[in-house]
């Protein structure tokens, strides 16, 4: 691990708590020596942050899916190769608040069918898949509910309601299935804490599978 | 050709006289009594030149070629969706300074060998070649003087000096060679009044096949 790093991410709906989680966990990792690097996405780099701005003010339905998603795409691979890639060849943790899953979920589900294209794009230009995704499960009520109540003027998504946070669970649920190897799911119904321990529970073994 | 339109573009290097050819034809075809939309790239829609002050304003090296290919395809994306295409579909002739075999030359040779990278994501994400490409042939000592005189703060490419004036006029006549169906190659070491005469008649000739 030391030589390479290790490359976390965080998905779920909107709400899950995943943003809270990915701060808690790298909290607690820099609590036991370890050196962190927490980013999210879109952004994480100063030119992604731009493309992020780009994307998410303004009239939402300005851009055509397909060109979101290259900007998106855009915004990633300046996010891999200023941020996360350096800081892997490191030998640092790189703690992620969503990357290409929550393109595959919200591009590739939610704007039609372009999950092919989604996957086409990623393999050509990014390429790079974390180490390891935690995935926060939970009931999309909640989620919305929560997700209201923050008032978040970017988190435009929110806006597409239940039935989309209902889809968006299922396809989460579903890609899980699809990399089994490097997905991890918990489930985020319950107390902050608690979620965070079993974050921790997981994340520590990994790290010993990789040390 | 009044049912789909007809997409002309002009190629060249800096300071061929492209820009100029480009806006002499759209007039003349005009006064021919056709519908004609003149545009350019990058940029050519709302959301298009948003993206290309993104790429062509602050530090010229301030994103990787990768990414400056992925803006670049995601504003001729946009391009093509909200300017192109309708005008296309409205039986109209669009005159183009600049389209994807700028991208070929200027991201595919000029910043590493990424040509096959740009012809991947082309076919993925845009598909569309112009029906008719005329390519303004130059020599680059004249072509670089000339537009070093315009002082054009955005043209970045052009401080690359006369070794690349001298790669891309070569690239471009090979890409004349390998799309020979849609190239016309005009020389435009001549009076702007001879080449814009000589372009009138190709374009002329095609409209006849077309209609």
């Amino acid at each position: 691990m030391t030589a390479q790093g290790l490359f976390l991410t965080f998905e779920g709906i909107d709400g899950s708590g995943k943003s809270t989680q990915a701060r808690l966990l790298a909290e607690t990792l820099r609590r036991l020596g370890h050196d962190v690097v927490l980013t999210r996405e879109p952004g994480g780099s100063p030119g992604a942050e731009e493309i992020r701005r780009l994307v998410l003010e303004g009239d939402p339905d300005r851009w055509s899916a397909e060109t979101e998603i290259l900007l998106f795409t855009a915004a990633r691979r300046d996010h891999l190769e200023r941020t996360i890639l350096p800081a892997l060849a490191a030998g640092k943790i790189v703690v992620c608040d969503r990357f290409a899953d929550s393109t595959r979920m919200y591009q590739g589900l939610s704007r039609g069918d372009l999950r092919r294209l989604v996957d086409q794009l990623h393999a050509l230009m990014i390429g790079r898949e974390p180490d390891l995704t935690v995935l926060i499960d939970m009931d999309p009520e909640t989620g919305l509910s929560r997700a209201k109540g923050r008032h978040g003027n970017e988190e435009r998504f929110e806006d597409f309601g239940p039935d989309l946070q209902r889809r968006m669970r299922t396809g989460f649920l579903a890609l899980a299935q699809e990399f089994p190897d490097r997905f991890r799911v918990i489930d985020g119904n319950r107390d902050m804490d608690m979620v965070a321990a079993d974050v921790t529970e997981i994340v520590t073994r990994e790290l010993q599978r990789f040390s």
